[in-house]
């Protein structure tokens, strides 16, 4: 089969990302094309408003608001689809898969709702649906858990994939500041979506989690299925207490398999986290993934989870997969779309029920500060079987304390009823506040 | 084309990897081949003595001492060469990949010896040569620069590429154990090869250097070129000094371009490194490699170094990297047998010498205990524009005392002067030590 001389790209979407995929192909392209052994000409950008000024400038022929001159060129050999949103794109990127078309995406939230359909028609037509900037942008994690480990089955994988709220937690522990404060900061230097539930509620952490389930378990796990909490009932003083036990708290998304009992545990919630762990050491905006298989070992993935040059990086590498796709005229990368070995990895898998796990707890509760107050509420949780590891009580002005324990192992399901036992004691004021305390080894 | 529905693998050596990759493909066998699309069929064993016992058990009709049984047979779809060496393995490469084929290998010191002629073989013959178990065991570094960093050119590859020595300095520090007791240790652990240098001097790690330069940069260096100094000068109080000033001494393999100048730095040598970089906190018998795009930002991978399973799992890696090449029909993978790239990317590179190195230092000079001894230090260091930013002075039993000093920025090549003024100096007892601090934003 002879070789194209040249690849034809075409970008749905010119904002950062598509913007840092031109820029950075303009930036290398000599050993890039070298490498490929081809060349790459972007030959169409669709933008919903070509009347809006852009920092990159694109030749006037190749640009305009009609995304057929994209979905359904034929001369269109990629599509980029970087516009984001699930419902323009999710009918343009369906549009362009039933064509058989490669499309590159950076879109986690379409994948997480509609990859199961997309990649059935990528399979159906003989098209292929590339995702690596999707999940923890410049860190090729897809590519990691997809062909390198290809030998592994994967017990375990776990770790940080936002990188606002990571942002945030950090300056909260190393500055002492108040989760708003720190919010504050975030907003202006443009690190939150607009869309602010996606980093503080944890929801595009969860989006990338269940992504990364997938690709693993070959099974799709509804966002609604799984426990995903935030980072906002996290103080400054949880930090504290936490640092003091030997702990950092991070947003953490896990993946846990149980081959014995073929389940799957896939959630998204803040966790108190040994600092020895080397997933506790990645601080800021960076992102970090821990992989667990069973052939392998633990291999950790840290970098850039965002940005438009760490994401742009990622895109360009599925653009580089899908040129060697496209010139060697057979799937060369192990295919998402293969029905049978997602069947054959997530046979008979069941979903763990957040109920179901067991680990250590830290638990927050203000209190009236009166006598035996500990004792009443070590009572109640005893009552459930759980015993404090640790406890740091803190005298308030306003005649209240505030407890922080960790308890010993427990079962989610009895804190979840202690807790609710705790909401019905008149010495308990307010809600107490819960995070679990994350164990690899556990 | 269609698919082959059987590869046939051939296995040069049947020690540690070559048992692991046999039983690691057992272990995953069914989800593995549902991946490829194809079954995985080891068909030839070839051993040194048949008649050696061995813990996995290999059918007797396909096990042999005749190498051709593998080399020469046109059966065999992919060559595994993990008898190790640097002549039979040689022999045994070249003639395989004369022939066109595939050949898989975890052999770093031929690659870094021979990776010339043999990539230039199989670019001749139309064979390929894989390595991505050669170079940080289980951790997928050739795959990540190769194919997820295609975007970029990498200013600064660093890390930790030999596990037996980061183990030794791991138990060092925390054990404040001596170089020789951690050794010995390490010999009962079976860690440590049979040519003891290849761990203790640098040599191992710096085969690797090699190869990631070549794999980065396209320029192949002899090692002859480049530092290499292995872990032997380090003793416990040097860890000891080093840890109150932030940092820790760890073996760094360090691949460096300046782009501007147009040179390479590539060198391996034990260096203070602060305690706040990712890399520093690499432990143990695990590696760490820190990579620097110029797209991507930097990224870090962790993970085993070595031993059967991680080994094997990269072995395996690359011969699925080899199934989709045979069954695509064409190159699926960026080559490095391509001289065209590489000239791109060595382009007027020029390998930058030792001198032109510029940091800081810490040095470890004995001298005898009296007045006026570190002002006098301080002058031989002065004259060569030498000055201290930390010191530590010791008094020892014996009338002498031992200075542990941590200077400002310097070049390497006024060290080397300042250390053979020192060695002239009566004062001075024994040569002064030194170890470069590397600092990855310098």
């Amino acid at each position: 089969m002879s070789k194209k001389r040249s690849i034809r790209i075409g970008l749905l979407g010119f904002g950062v990302v598509g913007q840092g995929v031109w820029k950075n192909i303009e930036k290398n392209r000599l050993a890039l094309e070298y490498r490929l052994g081809t060349q790459l000409e972007i030959t169409q950008v669709v933008v919903k408003d070509a009347s809006k000024a852009r920092e990159v400038l694109v030749p006037s022929g190749s640009y305009s608001e009609d995304p057929a001159r994209v979905v359904d060129n034929p001369a269109i050999d990629i599509v980029c689809e970087l516009m984001g949103g699930t419902s323009k794109a999710l009918e343009l990127t369906r549009r362009a898969l039933e064509q058989g078309k490669i499309v590159v995406t950076a879109n986690k939230a379409l994948i997480c709702e509609h990859g199961e359909e997309l990649f059935e028609i990528a399979r159906r037509n003989g098209g292929h649906y590339f995702y690596e900037a999707s999940v923890a942008g410049g860190i090729p994690i897809i590519k990691t858990i997809r062909e390198a480990l290809v030998a592994n089955r994967f017990k375990l994988i776990f770790g940080i994939l936002n990188g606002t709220s990571n942002y945030i937690l950090t300056r909260m522990e190393r500055e002492g500041l108040s989760f708003d404060a720190t919010l504050g900061d975030a907003r202006k230097l443009g690190y939150v979506e607009a869309d602010e539930a996606l980093d503080l509620d944890g929801i595009d952490a969860a989006h990338k989690a269940v992504i990364l389930a997938y690709l693993a378990h070959g099974k799709w796990v509804k966002l609604e299925e799984i426990i995903c909490e935030g980072i906002r009932e996290i103080t400054g003083e949880d930090i504290e207490i936490a640092g003091q036990l030997g702990y950092k708290i991070k947003l953490l998304a896990v993946i846990a398999r149980d081959f014995e009992a073929n389940k799957l545990s896939v959630r998204l919630h803040p966790a108190l986290i040994s600092k020895k762990e080397v997933i506790a050491g990645v601080d800021e905006v960076y992102n970090g993934v821990s992989v667990t298989g069973d052939v392998v070992g633990t291999t950790v993935l840290i970098g850039r989870g965002a940005g438009q040059d760490a994401t742009s990086s990622s895109v360009i590498s599925d653009i580089a997969d899908a040129v060697f796709m496209l010139q060697g005229g057979a799937s060369a990368v192990i295919s998402e779309e293969d029905e049978a070995t997602h069947q054959i990895l997530a046979d008979g898998l069941e979903l763990a029920l957040g109920d179901e796990l067991i680990g250590r707890y830290y638990l927050r509760i203000y209190v009236r500060d009166e006598e035996g107050v500990l004792a009443k509420i070590s009572d109640i949780l005893a009552k459930e079987h759980i015993s404090f590891a640790t406890v740091n009580q803190k005298e308030l002005e306003d005649g209240t304390a505030k407890l922080m324990v960790t308890t010993h192992m427990s079962s989610e399901a009895a804190i979840t009823r202690a807790i609710a036992l705790l909401n019905g004691e008149s010495s308990v004021i307010g809600a107490p506040v819960s995070f679990r305390i994350f164990d690899p080894g556990n």
